[in-house]
């Protein structure tokens, strides 16, 4: 193995997750340990986005304190940003943006280049490792896993995931309890809905929430991989009800009927991708419910606080999300390039999980989409099963402690120090 | 004063919140005080509705550890109800219902009656109150304040707000600095819709995110007292997004445009007081900005999570309302009726709050709601100022530490043991 010296250069793309500044702050505690082939250790700010205006921070002039508390950060600390270098719908500009990133690389003496994210960012990665050997720019590329959709393929599962699903189960089970205290004559309903498009992992892991009760919420989870009848949903809500008094229904907000047309699509909308913006699952099968069984039933929509709730992280999930950034570093320095860093699971004789790293070729993972696989859902697909939880629970395990100052968790943020410029603005 | 002996009925009405069963446990932890004057302690099950069907439970077959642990418990342990003793439209069901309680109030020796509860509970509890004098039968009736929503008059505040506020602040402070680190070209916004029908204590509790920094979110706090001009609401998330890139914006439920008129109110549905429903506001003001400014909106809807979040409530909060319940029996047993419960804020010399309780006549409070003082938001309307700030902090120091079973909150639940029914069923 030939070792490369020069600098380091770290960003984040796509969503921010509770776990996503882990990565960073394990690419940033690895690197430290290889001084004499990392000289530098840069950010970049905005991913791609940032990187192609030169947007450059220099970590180390970071407090390690700040650094160290990096790993319980909500947010993108170095920011985000969702940009495509799409060469199939626009080739022309992609080729531009694909040279501006060289000469930056190049003025920047790049070597080593991480990019934490999900399925998009992990094809840019791709690109960028196959550019760089087209180029001859000898740099390694690590793509580091990133989504709370937990929608990348060949991992374990993706930093991010295990946090959110804590947070999202946590909430079915106070919301739940919550809406069974309240009596009324003719039971209620609840619907929270949840993330996750195309993938229902965020919606099936609110299944812990039952605690292994069946009387206990959620009763019903709608995942986007099943399509349904709404009305065969109306009926599985009035047996709920007739059972227990109150249903908690859980949505992934990508959730489709028969016909497989999304109920939450607001087609006159598109994301910066050109998928149609999704909103309003709950509230539409909320007015079906009103309608038809003229039961009273509230949503609750948790948007992006489900990603950002870094108050109640998984600790498995940030340690997980911080090995990933260690492992990155450590793949790179050791003369690979082209990989995701995939999280692996050891179950243990005892029944406990030891997680370790792994590595996968990015041309596997880039825009293929991981779902909830069929035999992991009941059968009549309104609950993820006892393999789903066997699954998931082990991802939720652990609690994090964020620094308190008048009540509130008190969140780092870096100080972001800029590197200097050395290239004329983009064109 | 003459000691009464005989058994003690503790009931919750209302929406749930994160301290309304400190508030029962501290009823019950002082009614084991007094032995030879409470015989027995018993709960009511979901309020006067279940009261009134003989729904009664001996809380003196729970486990001890079962009542220390209900303090960190949420929703309503004892279940709840939103039923209303109305004379005014219903005055024969009322008399009716009246009649009836005091048949369950006699057969089972009520002597010391505890209703936790908003203003509609109040109401209940003073009726009561008045029914049993008139009726010659000796019960002290004691009102505990309990409301995420704030608006009880006389009390410095009620069990259950600082811990909503603790909840939403911190969801404002995470979902903000998620929304700050995603780079757009044209800049973006959030919309948080917290609950608040006419009063707006819980957006604008959430003022306390931006930790004195006016950079930081929430930018914007629209309040239910305030009526807004709408296209000023839009200049000002234009002005927000041309300072800092990005806007956040807090709305209450019930927060209405210069005619008075309710922006998320659903005419259509009204719930059991025949107020209309409230869903949407922050769904309307997203439309509004894509349709004027064409930025990038989302929005949070959080709905029942804010009052059930018991894995984030306020100790102070926790702490008050098992005072109030405390103080309530002590009350009770020292002779008095009639009186709710408040809570008294004294600042000491160094800073800090100290917390006391008091007593206000049932009168005083029934149906009365307290709104966020004029002076205490900014001149244009737009965020609470400095002096809201003083008197909400103090509200949601010091934290929880739910027992964690698997990864999630592992909350207690009574095992409701009932006491046998003596009455025929009610007719």
């Amino acid at each position: 193995m030939s070792q490369l010296v020069g600098n380091l250069l770290v960003a984040q793309s796509g969503g921010p997750t509770a776990a996503i500044n882990a990565s960073v702050a394990g690419v940033v505690t690895e690197a430290g340990r290889h001084p004499d082939t990392i000289e530098e250790i840069y950010g970049g700010l905005n991913g791609i986005y940032g990187i192609l205006n030169e947007e450059i921070i220099d970590i180390q002039e970071e407090q390690r304190a700040t650094i160290d508390a990096l790993r319980f950060a909500p947010a993108a600390a170095l920011g985000t940003c969702r940009y495509k270098i799409d060469f199939k719908k626009k080739p022309e500009k992609a080729a531009q943006d694909m040279d501006r990133l060289f000469e930056v690389f190049k003025a920047h003496n790049i070597r080593y280049f991480f990019y934490a994210g999900g399925n998009d960012s992990q094809d840019t990665s791709h690109k960028i490792h196959l550019e760089a050997e087209k180029r001859g720019w000898e740099m390694r590329v690590i793509g580091v896993p990133k989504t709370i959709d937990n929608d990348l393929p060949h991992t374990d599962s993706c930093p991010g995931y295990g946090s959110a699903i804590k947070y999202c189960a946590t909430t079915v089970r106070e919301v739940g309890m919550d809406v069974a205290s309240m009596a009324t004559d003719d039971g209620s309903c609840c619907i929270i809905e949840v993330m996750g498009r195309s993938a229902g992992w965020i919606a099936a892991g609110t299944v812990l929430a039952k605690g292994g009760n069946p009387a206990n919420p959620p009763h019903i989870v709608l995942l986007p991989e099943i399509q349904y009848d709404v009305d065969e949903f109306v009926a599985k809500v009035k047996e709920t009800i007739a059972a227990y008094g109150y249903c908690v229904v859980v949505v992934g907000e990508g959730i489709k009927n028969k016909a497989g047309e999304e109920i939450g699509a607001d087609k006159t909308r598109l994301d910066a991708f050109g998928h149609p913006v999704l909103a309003g699952a709950a509230e539409k099968l909320k007015d079906y419910i009103q309608e038809k069984l003229n039961t009273k039933t509230r949503t609750v929509m948790l948007g992006y606080a489900q990603r950002a709730a870094a108050h109640w992280a998984s600790l498995t999930d940030i340690n997980n999300g911080f090995a990933c950034g260690e492992a990155a570093v450590r793949a790179a320095v050791g003369g690979q390039s082209g990989y995701m860093v995939k999280i692996v699971r050891n179950p243990t004789p005892n029944g406990t999980i030891e997680w370790s790293t792994g590595l996968q070729p990015l041309g596997d993972i880039a825009n293929v989409e991981h779902f909830v696989p069929r035999e992991w859902i009941a059968e009549d697909g309104f609950l993820p099963n006892q393999e789903f939880v066997n699954y998931a629970g082990p991802l939720i395990e652990g609690e994090v402690r964020p620094r308190m100052v008048n009540g509130l968790p008190d969140y780092v943020r870096l100080t972001k120090n800029k590197v200097e410029k050395v290239l004329p603005p983009r064109g």
